[in-house]
């Protein structure tokens, strides 16, 4: 760190200016110097420059958004970049009551979208967030997550930061490689992680390499509804190696999508039958296998009709996969883990997690072996396999276990090496690490703004480092994970900042420019159902506001405003359904309000100009408050009402 | 602000120092300078000292813990000052899948312990946590927070920030008024909000006058066990005014609590019956009551059985409490929300948020007045009321809306004025105002290090808006709430960071001295359940994992341990009752593993020592992977294994 004094005369102007304030007062509060806080904080001067950096005043935005997943809090983390402010949390998965996410109809019902049986899933873990892409560029759009533990992906409407679909299928029983997009978002990749028979059936595990099987899900996106069409989506099926992450081709590859594997070696386990464990089972062999699959003849294929449909998906065989010439393997080094296309979609960089390599495939000459069915082999499913070194472009030696690699706009990749516990930067032209820096603790995934598109941004890097130990003051055993924001925008890194995330283990993230983003402030005209996308059917205006004994219960019609509700009381008689029906007639930005009842679990955020319906049982006699659950006025105590249940 | 430059020739040898070694690059990246980084970032010299006065570097810690209401979030959240980072997000009432809160048996019976009938509670309201004290200082060992929907306590161990136990009665319908703890932690107090028939029974509305009441129910923390013991509890009935926020005297005036009140014109709305709303019919009157309870004497009371039981809390009558002397009024602006003790618990300073003074009462005036039975009047439950001006100190004209106070060391008080949207700071010794700073926008409760003990620590302070508008990147309607970190350490006010709330509406927080919390970093010896406090019966060690059929279905006994479970294949029958034991056997810091089954909603958190019993049905034949959700290790996709559910 050198701190640069082309300015050295503007501030010695400073120092003159402020030597003509000088204060009585010692080295706190409203007087300091710089030194003096150096000196005090025990600040270094790369500190200084770092603090500066990263500091955003007040009423000053964030230049970008990252959008990190929440790991095993079923959430999106919304966070601004520099400054690492968490801006928001997003429900996706995981009810969330300060949205009143999964309290109203709307949300309940979202959340059951997808079930195991009788078995709603409470929560998710959400590893790969993607944003929705025009010509390999994020759009600012959408951007899908999804859920590793019970195979789905959620759909969030980046203009009001709802969560609005969640999709899935039987087919699968787990994925990891989820989501990555096609460069125009026509389909959102979901890939399955561990076999298991297709279609959820029981197979022993004896049968393992005959029954059990893998699938990478094409979920089509339709973008004028803003919603995925799962009628017009397609799934192919896999040898049942772990199948992992994924990325898609862009420019010169667009039209493939390429997917690591792991344990190619079929094992299961079996630690208490005398078996060895999986971590060891599954690295016996020196090669795995990357899967390199046409994703456009497979759409051609799935939509020509030559698939079998099982769970409701059309799944494209094995078989036809094979005959149809869109599947094919290359080796890739033992256990790889990241799989990421270069901007100009020459390469794809593979990191062997039990390598001191990453490897530059080369997307043409794989496409063109393809092409010319130029295979040196084949699996023991008869995919065919092309040939390693007349399939990569070289490789890099980086350092012990090398994961993801990002990329900048001047020709640098930047790799997250766990083992080593560092990112290294390296020349995509000449295939050298040019610098290395620490990261404080065991490195997983990394992101550089706009990094995986077509048009990274540079600037800005983040290292998802999964262990924080004493970085932190301590909170206890279950500690927070430690994003690192490293500056990136000059000829060498340097550590900006440190962030604790305090709820959920992200995984991985996007960082998007902040103008791409065009939220709404309030949801207009009043009456509006987030999830429905429209004024809802049972919306109220004022003077609307109503109770009605129908066929199957007590319909309440309620206004919210500063600082009442509009009925303020509700009789009802024990055991009636009761169906609240309340619209916020405030326009006002920022003017939430909520609405609670003791008693009967309910509470729903009202943002100005939502509506929402909430329907329950009144269980027994008795009186119950309702009230607004935010300080929306200096009388927000005062907005408050009673339900009164009458014995029957 | 003005920049001391006492240092300016230390700032003069750094600027020197700098020049020589001068770069190439341009402002970016690795070479910058002060004055460049101030113009690229549009940043003052306030802006500066702001910075650096808040930036924590790599592995610096931070100096305090601000602990804040997740609002109705329903978790708990610690922050670290001055760097406004969020360490963790605590779950207390709300389910969390990270911390696998709400997943394990005991979690999930946890969560159940307060029901109405058989619904449980999915959320709560959290508004105003509770930090233990002795002798009316912080000791770091627990922090209390309310559920103000469904009336309920949470204590939170802060050894390892684990929620070990949730009560709650049926007596109240509601609360706000909580926690409040006594200064040796005697007592953790709750106070009902919106009356209601105590016990849980329906009376009209009409009836409001004579059915319907309140109470402050008074939990007796037994801090050997760590647990609230409820058999030792009581309560004490009210008049069925809202009771709102109330604050325990500390020194001089330790053995009392004073409480505020709103609506003691006991108003109920009626909105849609031609009534006028809560909001202005509870602000007819000019004065409410502030309520003056002798706890010393309730305690006494209540231990000569002078109580009736009602939903199970021993409850002492408004009439009892009337004729054993322990409760009084006195008058206080209409509307009143904050009441906070001073420093020397000589005073109590009540913010009327209709008015524009705050009232400093005289604690040793109300007790001698009470004591002599000097009373003025009585209200319509036969209440004595003691005279307004006998029995305060005097009022300060502070601004339009004052709130809450918080203290400082140096004898100045500091006001949340609402409306004025400011931070008022004001001397205890004149009752004049000094200085005010604006906030960013419309302030609730504010907070300072350790400003509501016997010995505030001064430095900073935090306003808690509840509004932030344009203050952040937009994030949808839905907008987070701003809490501005203020330098209260020097002659002035200065803000220093403005740090949005992602998830949750923090109503109050407290800020203790880093320096006081020790947590443990695992969980000694391996097997620890943290809720049960011990080693728990079904803990696992090495060599004992195995699986048996018992009566009530196949207990696994399972340890996990990077990266592998053991077992790892676990086989049942179609419908068995499936029962996990599963130790961590880590006991390295930060070596947290993960247990999801997919399919089941199974998640639980295994930190380093940590036990977990998940108990389930195996609803349908089929296979259902099993993973560890962290990033334990390079492996760590491979620490894995199947349920196979064989059809019946």
């Amino acid at each position: 760190m050198r701190i640069q004094v082309g300015t050295a005369a503007a501030l010695l102007g400073l120092l003159v200016a402020a030597c003509g304030n000088r204060s009585e007062s010692g080295n706190g509060g409203d007087d300091a110097s710089v030194v003096g806080l150096m000196n005090e904080r025990g600040l270094s001067e790369q500190d200084v420059i770092a603090a500066l950096k990263t500091y955003t005043p007040t009423g000053k935005h964030d230049e970008y958004y990252c959008f990190a997943s929440g790991g095993h809090g079923g959430n999106l983390i919304v966070i601004g970049v520099p400054s690492m402010r968490i801006l928001k949390y997003v429900g996706v998965f995981t009810t969330e009551p300060w949205q009143g996410f999964g309290y109203d109809d709307a949300t309940i019902e979202l959340l059951g979208s997808v079930k195991d049986g009788e078995n709603r899933f409470t929560w998710a873990d959400m590893h790969h967030p993607a944003l929705s892409e025009t010509n390999g560029s994020y759009d600012g759009k959408y951007i899908f997550v999804n859920d590793k533990a019970n195979p789905r992906i959620g759909v969030v409407d980046l203009s009001d930061f709802v969560t609005k679909q969640i999709v899935g299928t039987e087919l699968i029983q787990s994925e990891h490689g989820a989501c990555f997009v096609t460069p125009n978002t026509d389909y959102v990749i979901e890939t399955s992680q561990y076999p298991a028979p297709l279609g959820g059936a029981y197979a022993p595990i004896e049968e393992y390499n005959d029954k059990y099987r893998g699938a990478m899900i094409f979920w089509r996106f339709d973008r004028e509804r803003g919603r995925i069409d799962t009628a017009a989506s397609f799934a192919i099926e896999l040898p049942p190696y772990m199948q992992d992450l994924a990325d898609c081709g862009k420019k010169v590859s667009d039209g493939w999508v390429f997917c690591n594997s792991i344990n190619t070696e079929r094992a299961y386990g079996g630690t208490l039958e005398g078996k060895p464990p999986l971590e060891s089972g599954s690295s016996q062999n020196d090669m795995d296998y990357l899967h390199c699959i046409n994703w456009r003849k497979a759409e051609a294929v799935a939509k020509a009709g030559k698939t079998e449909t099982i769970a409701g998906m059309r799944t494209i065989s094995l078989k036809t996969a094979i005959a149809e010439n869109l599947l094919a393997f290359v080796p890739e080094p033992k256990s790889p883990h990241g799989n990421d296309v270069t901007p100009d979609g020459t390469g794809i960089v593979v990191g062997g997690k039990l390598d001191t390599h990453t490897t530059v495939y080369d997307t043409q000459k794989i496409a063109a072996q393809i092409e010319a069915k130029q295979f040196v082999g084949e699996d023991p499913y008869g995919v065919p396999i092309l040939d390693f070194q007349k399939s990569i472009k070289g490789q890099c030696k980086i350092g012990l276990g090398p994961l993801h690699t990002v990329f900048d706009d001047k020709g640098f990749a930047y790799t997250s090496v766990f083992i080593e516990t560092v990112v290294a930067k390296w020349s995509l032209a000449d295939l050298k690490v040019v610098e290395k820096i620490d990261t404080h603790y065991n490195i997983g995934h990394l992101v550089a703004a706009e990094g995986d598109t077509v048009d990274p941004d540079g600037k800005y890097l983040i290292a998802m480092n999964k262990w924080s130990l004493d970085r932190f003051a301590p909170v206890g055993p279950l500690l927070p994970q430690n994003f690192q924001l490293v500056d990136i925008g000059g000829s060498s890194m340097n550590l900006l900042y440190d962030m604790p995330l305090p709820l959920g283990e992200p995984h991985n993230a996007q960082i998007i420019k902040a103008d791409k983003l065009k939220p709404i402030e309030t949801f207009k005209p009043s009456g509006m159902e987030p999830i429905l996308g429209k004024v809802d059917p049972h919306a109220v205006a004022d003077g609307q506001q109503r109770i009605e004994r129908q066929a199957d219960g007590v319909h309440v019609y309620m206004t919210a405003i500063r600082s009442h509700f509009k009925p303020d009381i509700i009789r009802v008689k024990e055991g009636d359904m009761v169906h609240l029906h309340i619209t916020s007639v405030e326009q006002a930005t920022d003017a939430t309000h909520g609405f609670a009842m003791g008693g009967q679990d309910v509470n729903v955020s009202l943002e100005p100009g939502k509506h929402c319906n909430i329907s329950f049982k009144a269980h027994r006699a008795g009186v119950f408050p309702f009230y607004c659950t935010e300080f929306c006025s200096a009388l927000h105590l005062e907005m408050a009402g009673y339900m009164l249940v009458e014995p029957r």
